[in-house]
C-alpha cells in the first residue's frame, strides 16, 4: 500500500457546488486513505447526471464549495490493506454509492440501503463524501464500490455500469420482467433509455417506450422498442394494441411524477407490477383503488447497483447493452461550468467529464 | 350426473338484499346445473363478513332481491359431467370467487385477477352469481371452487378455509414473510387476527399487533402476538423498540384506510414490504417520498384463495390455524336480519348462518 | 359447435409405428369430440422431434399401429362448447401435451406433471392420445393445449412454441438465468440449440455452447453462443478463462447422459444451478460429493410448455428467438417414412411434414 | 481497541486432535488480533457436533495437534477497528464459518461458499482457523461471523444459531418450505431433529420424521412431527396416506447416505424439492430417471448460516424454536476426551463443554 502523499500543499482541481445554477473549478486538497479498505482512484471519466441536476438546481442541498459527480472510471493510485478485489494500477470504475456489506441490510443483498451508505457528491444528508468530478476521488469501501473495468471496455461505456445502466437494470430485473413479458417505459432520459435497453436485451417484448420528446423516442426505437409519443399518440389505447388488450406485464416510471406512476398504474395489467425508478420526495394522490382492484405490485427507491455492477459489466462486455448512443458529448473537467449549463438546458443526455 | 329437479315450484330460502341496512329472507328458485363444471352444494354453514357489511350498508350497490354470503360449507348435491375434484355427497367447502382455470391470469396462478372471475352475492357487477345465504348454492368451476372438507374439521373451522384464514393467508405469505421476520398487523377485525394467527403459525415474530378495540387486542395476545393499542401506546416507538430500531420486515394493512397505510409505510423497514389487504377503492394520499426513500415494495388487492386453500386446510387440519375464538354466535338462517344488526354493531367478529 | 361428421368411412392418413425403425402412413378413422373442452385441428404443418426417435428406435415402447407425432400448427376445425380460448377457423398451435388445468399440480403452475397429463402420440403409457402427424388431430383441453399462431408468425416458425423452443425456454428460464449471468449448453440438438438462442435473447453471456458436431457449432456461433469442441477443445478451461475461473452461474444439460451431466456439474460455479433438460431414465453415477461441497442446485423433467408458451410467443413475435436455422427439410407427410430415416441417420436437426 | 496481551508465556487450554479416536486437552498460545475486523472471545460454552465426529474418527484428516470444536457462546474481549456489529464486553454467538462479505459469492448471499470461507476447527484445508473448543478463539471478520445473544437466551440455546439450529433452517427454508406444504425429514440426529422443529414453526403440517431410533422418534413427536420407523413402519405407504398418495411437497434428506437420498426422491411429490443438507462425498448412484420423470428439484451443500443467523435468533427469542431437549449433557472443556468418547457411542445428541 502506498498511502498518497497528503502534504497540505498537494493540491487538485475539483468541481464545486456555488449556489444554485452556479458551480466552479476549485483547488481542494488531494484525498488520503483513511480506513483499510479505502482505495484513492485518479479520475480518467466522470460524467454529468440527472442527479447532478438537481444539486444544481438547488432542489437538493449541499454546502458550498462541496465537490460534486458521482460516475467514475479510472486508475488506482492507493489503496488499503484489506483491499482485496481491486488493486494499484488497475482501471475501475466506481458504483455511485457506498456500502458497509455487513450491516443488517447488506446482509440481505440490500446494499441500496446500506445503514452506512454514503453517496458521492450529495453533501452532507447522504455521507458527507467529496464527488467524483475531480482529479482524485477517495473510494470507500473499495471491495464493494469498485469493480476491474474489462479491457475491450471503454472509459466512456465503463462509466455507465454503476450508475445510469445500473439503474436501468435495477428498474427491468427488480421488477420480476421474465423473457417474453411486455413492459412499458414511461419517461425516456437516460436512465429510462438504459431501461428499454436492458428490457430489450432481457428478453422483454413488446417494449413500449413513452415520452414527448422525438430524439428520445427515435433513440428508444432504435434500441428495439415501440416508441408512443405521450400526448401526441394514446399510450393507453397503444398498449392495448399491443398486449391483446391486458396491458403491460410490467410498467417502469422512469420519471418521478404523479402523472407518470399513474399512467403507469393503468398501462399495467391485473396483478403486475409497476416499477417506480424516477425520484419521489413528498406524499401525492396515488389511485389505491386502482392498485387494489388491480392487485398490483409496486416497487420503489433508487437502484440497488452493487448488487447488478457485475451483470451489468458482463452484459456490456457480452455487447447486449451498449449505451454509447446516450453520450453527447466529451469536455474537459476545466469545463464544468459549462457542460452543466448545457446539461441544464436539456441539449445532452450524457456528458464525459474529463479532468 | 343428476340434475337437480328444476321444476318451478321447487323452491328454497335465501337471505337478500333490499335497501341499505336492510335484508330479508325470501324463496327463491332452487339453482340447477348450467355448465359441465357446475355443481351444486345444499349449504350447511354460511358465515357473515366484513365484505357483507359494505353491500348491507350500501357502500357496494346490488340490485334488490339479490340472494348475499360468499361463505360456504355444505353437501355437494349435483354435479356436472367435468367435475372430478368433489363428487355428489362430499362434504366441501367453497372459495369466496370463481375462476376459469384457462385465461392468461389463472394460467399464471392469479386466479384472483380471472378473466372470468364471479364472486358469490356481490351482484351483477361481480358476475351476477347468487349468494350462498341460502338453502342451496350453484358452484360454478367446481373443480377450482371447491374443496372437500377433511374429516377432522368442523363445518365452523372449514368456513374459514375460502373466505377469512385465506385471506390472512395471503396477506402474509403474499407479503414474502419468511421465519424469523417481525410483522406488525394494522387493524384486528377477522382478517387481521387471522393474519396474526398466520404469521405466528409461519414462524413470524415479533408480531405486533395494531388497533383501539381492548377485546381485539386480547384475541391478539392470545394468538402469540404483541399487542399495542392505537392510540394510547405509539405504534412507532413500541415496533422500534422490538426491531432493534430498524421497523418491521413486513408491515400488513388489514383496514383499507389512509392512515393504515400511512402508518404501515412508516413502521416497515428499509427494503421492507407493505402488503395492502384492506380494500381500496379511491384515489388517496400517499406518501410516495417515504416509500421511495425506504425503497418499500407495495403489494395489494383482495386474497387469491384459490391459490392458498390446499395449504390453508393443511394448516387447519394440522392445527397450527385455528379460528374458533373468532366465531362469535350461530345463528339460523331465517334469523339473518337480526345477525346483520348484530354484525353491523361491531358485536361479533363472525357470525356462523345454518339454513 | 360443429361437430365433425363421424361416419365410420370417413378416414385420414396418419403416420403410424409398425416396428423398430419402420413407420407407415395408414388410413386412421377421424377424431370426433369427446368433451366439452376438446378441439380438432387439422394440421398444416408437424415436426419430427428428437422424441419421435425413441420410438422410432424402439426405445420408448409403443402399440404396432398407433399414430405418432407431437408437434401441431393447423386449423381449428371443430370445438367443444368450453373451448373458449380458441375458436373454429382459427389457426392455432400446439403444446406437445395436455393438462387438466385443475389437478393439485396445475394449480400449481406444473402443467407438466399434471395427474392428467397426456402426451401426443406415446402409446398407452403417456395417456393414449394418438398423435398429430396426420391430416387431423384430437386436442384435449384445448383451453390449455392450444394458442392462437399470431400472424405475423409463420407455420414453420410457430411449430417450435410449443415443444422444441418451449423446452429451450424451460431449460434457461426455469434454472433462474438473470440477465448478464454466464451459461454453458451442453449438447446442441434442437434442444440445445434453442436453449442457446433463449440463453442469448434473455441477456445471459457469455453463452458456451458445447458439442462435437462442427455444424451445430457453428450455427450457436450464429447464435451468439461461443462455440467448445468437446473432445478437441477443453470444456473445463474454457468455461474457467470466460468466468475468472469460477465456472459458470447455469450449466444446462441437453443430453441426457451421465457424462454429460457430470460435466455439467464441474463447470457450474458453487452455488450455481444445473438444468438438466435432457432425459433420464435410469439410475446412475452422480458426483454428490462435488454437488454437495459446490451446494448446487440441480433442475430436472421436461419442459412445462404451457406455462410458458404465451411468453415463448411473444419472443418470436418480436424476433428475439427464431428457430428458422433450424429447419432442415419440408416434406410431404405421405414421405414420412423417409423423413424418419433421415432424421435417424442425423441428417436433420428439423423436419417439417405437411400433410 | 484492546488487542490482547501476546507475550508468549500467555497459554489458554484447548481441545486438540491428536490421533484418531484421540482428543487432549493441551495449552497453545493465546490468540491475537490479525487484521482489523478481528475479534477475541472468551468461550463460555462450545458444543460437540456430528461434524467433530468426523475429525474424531479420522475421516475427515486434520493435523495432530489442531484445536477443534465450531460452536461458540462467550464475551468479546478484544475487537479489531473495522469491528462495528460487536464491542468489547458483549456477549455473543458465532457461526461455524466465516466470510469476507466482499466475494462474488459473498455479494450474491451465498456466505457458505465465500471464496475466503473459513470453517473454525476444521484443519488445513478448510482456512487453518484453530477451533473454538478453547477458552479463547479467534473469530474473523467479526462483523458477518458473531452476533450479540439477546439477554432472554441461554448459552446453550445461542449455541445452536450458528451451527446446528442454523443448518436446520437451512434445510427447510432453501428448500422453499411454504406455510400448509408437507415435509419429511430423514435422519432424525440434532440437524434433522432442528429441521422438524423448524419445519412446524415454520407452518408445515405434516412433517414426517423417519429414522430407526425409537428415543429420536420419540422426540420428533414431542416437536409436532408424525414419527415413523424406517424399518418397523413403511415410511412410503405413510407418506402416501399422509398426502392424498401425492408424496411430500418437500423431503430432506439428513443423512448423507445413498439410500437415504433415494427414498427422499420416491417419498417427494410430482415437481417437488429434495434438501440434500446431509454430507456427500462421492460420486454415488442416484436415480436420475425418478428425478427427471418427477421433475424434482435437488438442492445441496452445508448451511449458509450467516445468512440465516439473525432469523434464527429471531425465533428462538420468540419461543417458536427451543433446542434444548436435544441437550444430553454439560461437561468441563478439561473432560473433552470423556465427552468425545461418549458421543462417539451415540449416547448424546449435543454435549455442551465449559472452559
Amino acid at each position: 500500500m502506498l498511502s498518497a502523499d497528503c502534504d497540505a500543499t498537494v493540491l487538485m482541481r475539483a468541481v464545486t457546488f456555488q449556489a444554485p445554477m452556479q458551480v466552479r473549478v476549485e483547488e481542494r486538497r488531494e484525498p488520503e486513505l483513511l480506513a483499510g479498505d479505502d482505495a484513492i482512484v485518479r479520475i480518467e471519466a466522470t460524467g454529468i447526471c440527472g442527479s447532478d441536476l438537481h444539486i444544481y438546481r438547488g432542489r437538493v442541498k449541499i454546502a458550498p464549495g462541496f465537490t460534486i459527480g458521482h460516475e467514475l472510471v479510472g486508475t488506482v493510485v492507493a489503496a488499503g490493506d484489506a483491499v482485496t478485489r481491486v488493486a494499484e494500477g488497475d482501471r475501475v470504475l466506481g458504483c455511485f454509492h457506498t456500502a458497509c456489506g455487513t450491516c443488517f441490510f447488506c446482509l440481505r443483498g440490500h446494499y441500496h440501503k446500506c445503514d452506512q451508505m454514503r453517496t458521492f457528491g450529495h453533501g452532507a444528508a447522504l455521507g458527507d463524501l467529496p464527488g467524483t468530478q475531480a482529479e482524485l476521488a477517495l473510494v470507500p469501501h473499495a471491495n464493494l464500490t469498485l469493480r476491474r473495468v474489462p479491457d475491450s471496455l471503454s472509459n466512456d461505456v465503463a462509466l455507465f455500469a454503476g450508475d445510469v445502466m445500473g439503474t436501468g437494470y435495477h428498474a427491468v430485473v427488480n421488477s420480476g420482467v421474465t423473457p417474453g413479458d411486455s413492459v412499458a417505459v414511461l419517461g425516456l432520459g437516460p436512465v429510462g433509455l438504459c431501461a428499454v435497453q436492458v428490457a430489450r436485451a432481457s428478453g422483454a417484448g413488446p417494449v413500449v417506450a413513452i415520452d414527448s420528446v422525438p430524439e428520445r423516442l427515435e433513440i428508444a426505437r432504435a434500441f428495439g422498442a415501440t416508441p408512443v409519443h405521450l400526448s401526441e399518440q394514446q399510450p393507453r389505447e397503444q398498449v392495448k394494441r399491443l398486449t391483446g388488450g391486458r396491458g403491460v406485464d410490467v410498467a417502469i416510471d422512469a420519471v418521478g411524477h404523479p402523472d407518470a406512476l399513474d399512467l403507469a398504474i393503468r398501462l399495467v395489467r391485473k396483478a403486475g407490477t409497476v416499477g417506480a425508478i424516477g425520484v419521489y420526495a413528498e406524499p401525492q394522490q396515488v389511485h389505491m383503488g386502482l392498485v387494489w382492484i388491480k392487485a398490483l405490485t409496486l416497487k420503489s427507491g433508487h437502484a440497488n447497483v452493487i448488487a447488478h455492477v457485475d451483470r451489468v459489466l458482463g452484459m456490456l462486455e457480452a455487447g447486449t447493452l451498449d449505451p454509447s448512443p446516450l453520450i453527447s458529448a466529451h469536455m474537459p473537467l476545466d469545463d464544468a461550468a459549462e457542460a452543466y449549463r448545457r446539461y441544464d438546458r436539456h441539449e445532452a443526455l450524457k456528458i464525459v467529464l474529463t479532468p
